[in-house]
């Protein structure tokens, strides 16, 4: 017997993979930084300012700032392969499948070449040659499934306003884009979660960035790893009017059920990106009107936490909690967050495949064999 | 400073990260098991045997055999997504990167609900069902993409039969057959490499089995994990006549360059694979005239090993050296050959996969930060 070794530990809890310069999570103290700045005073600030700084690990200059905006607009229509796919795709195509399946035809074969053979500004080009069309395809595909065309993107747009007319066909109010910037930046990076490995592990063997982005679309449609916005935002749909709460938390609670978006593995007494979006979303309902969901939802967690606190626990709302109220409030469909988080985490894996390549190891673990010793073929047959 | 925290061993070197009942490797001794029954002993049974002994862990019974082949006859056909795909892909699209962006469209939107949910017999079904696409996939890619109609399947043929016959449009000889299938099982299964744990990572966030698979593909793309079939093939095809051999290995050796296919990262005495391959092609090239390139190889595998041997080092062919001559002889572009290494390997990846979800956790590894400590943003702007 071979239990003389030990398990490895679950999932890889605990076991540390990689260096990484990106970002820092101090769960202890509720803390997340993208290359050394806090989280809460990243939150504001110009979209592109932040996803230079997560790509390129200091905030950019004016001059930088330029060229990827540059980049964002000029790369952001779809390539013709993906616009064909687009036309061909069933209906029912979830749109994280249609992320998956669409990021492959978002580069040209000369572009999927090793990455060994080309500078890191080649591949960060390609990086946001792809994220740029995100919203484009996220946009167009929302639409085509409902039997409506899709709208050309508009250079001359900030990339998430445009998101938002071509989603819409209406120029979006200045508060959503706001609103939408900054939740964004909220989850642009994280850290090693799953989908960030997956990109890390397929990278590793010099596959084509476009693919290895793919891969992590894959890992993000998991239920244990994206989608607890939607499953929160149906949750205070559900539960309708704030006076609610307290009875269908005492309800849900006494049944020992989870309540979705409460709690994180990693922050221990507060995720500081829920503090900020809750605020956020709250400062943005005044002036646009956001969904009554939203008190709901400010009421489930002040009211759970209560309740932990009696029980000696700091259990608060993550910030998936309060984005699906976000999204909706956007326009945007429930089956439709995850695509969301795309459209922002892509510059968080795209940060770690080009950290990877900068210096890569091919990952190549091991397992432990507790399988059946060696036999042999009985004859017969 | 952190630096105080050792660096995490690279590329998970050595780290077991599950523990496995599927396949055995014993580098020292250069041996190869599947589920405990050595490869050398597997290599010529019949096909279908060997998929469901890794899928399921025990050598079939016939009425298993039967269910299994008619799981990977009824299903062979594309799904109408994937034709539609076929038929707008640009042409010059590499076959991997068709077979990653065609696997999600291998299932339905139902099939591809969260695992969890859903008993390892179904499972093991969507698992078949997107297998045996695969087959007809390439065969259809590699006509579509130089003009040609795709040929339906007949599941009347054994599978790989009838991708032979998809390919050429014509009935394969026995021999060709029998090569294929030994080849295939050759390459079944292999550990926790780089494409498998993609595999595992992403389909621990339960998310689908055709997304999980398709990210493994995308792993698989990358030049430091497949490809070595091609370019052994390509050496073989440059060195041309066997009496060339000595000459141009010494050449290459002295400019301290690598020989394609030499060696293996955890066989050190021989890779017990390439044995049974050399051997098998040899036997088929008497009956089939197969490739003249194939005694180009095995001259280097052999002089070079004795100029290893000379330096004391055990230094033979890999599995992956002799491929390409065996694909080539069957009809196969260079440039299909790990689409050809998809065929088989996807039956690991899914018994990987389900062997994961039998009792299954997060991947969720951490990172050492080494980064920019605590910082704040400048005023002006």
């Amino acid at each position: 017997m071979e239990s003389a070794v030990a398990d490895p530990p679950r999932g890889l809890a605990g076991v540390a993979v990689t260096i990484t310069r990106i970002s820092e999570i101090d769960g202890a103290r509720g803390e997340l930084r993208y290359r050394g700045y806090a989280i809460e005073s990243l939150a504001m600030r110009p979209f592109l300012e932040v996803v230079g700084l997560v790509i390129d690990g200091e905030l950019p200059d004016d001059r930088s700032i330029k060229q990827v905006e540059g980049f964002l607009s000029t790369e952001r229509a779809m390539t013709p392969a993906q616009a064909a796919l687009l036309s061909v795709l069933p209906r029912d195509t979830h749109p994280m499948t249609m992320l998956e399946v669409a990021l492959p035809l978002g580069d040209s074969a000369e572009q999927k070449r090793a990455p060994v053979n080309r500078s890191r500004a080649d591949q960060r080009q390609v990086l946001l040659a792809l994220a740029a069309k995100v919203p484009t395809l996220v946009a167009a595909w929302l639409r085509i499934r409902v039997g409506l065309s899709a709208i050309d993107p508009d250079p001359a747009l900030p990339i998430h306003a445009d998101f938002l007319r071509m989603l819409t066909g209406k120029r979006p109010m200045a508060e959503e884009v706001a609103l939408l910037d900054a939740t964004q930046i909220l989850q642009m990076e994280h850290g090693l979660n799953a989908s960030t490995f997956a990109a890390r592990v397929v990278a590793s063997t010099l596959a084509p960035m476009s693919m290895a982005l793919s891969a992590a679309v894959a890992a993000l449609f998991g239920p244990l790893h994206g989608g607890a916005d939607e499953a929160a935002y149906k949750m205070a749909l559900a539960i309708g009017d704030p006076d609610g709460v307290p009875a269908w938390v005492d309800a849900t609670l006494a049944r020992k059920e989870k309540i979705m978006g409460l709690g994180h593995r990693e922050y221990r007494v507060v995720d500081p990106r829920a503090v900020v979006l809750r605020e956020l979303a709250h400062r943005v309902a005044a002036a646009k009107g956001l969904l009554p969901v939203l008190r709901t939802l400010s009421r489930v967690d002040d009211y759970a936490a209560e309740h932990f606190a009696k029980e000696g626990k700091a259990i608060r709302a993550n910030v998936e909690f309060y984005k699906g109220a976000v999204f909706a409030s956007l326009g945007l469909p429930p089956d439709a967050f995850t695509a969301l988080f795309v459209m922002a985490r892509i510059y968080g894996w795209g940060a770690h495949i080009l950290e990877l390549w900068d210096d890569h190891a091919l990952y190549r673990p091991s397992a432990i064999y507790r399988g059946e010793p060696l036999r042999e073929i009985a004859q017969a047959t």
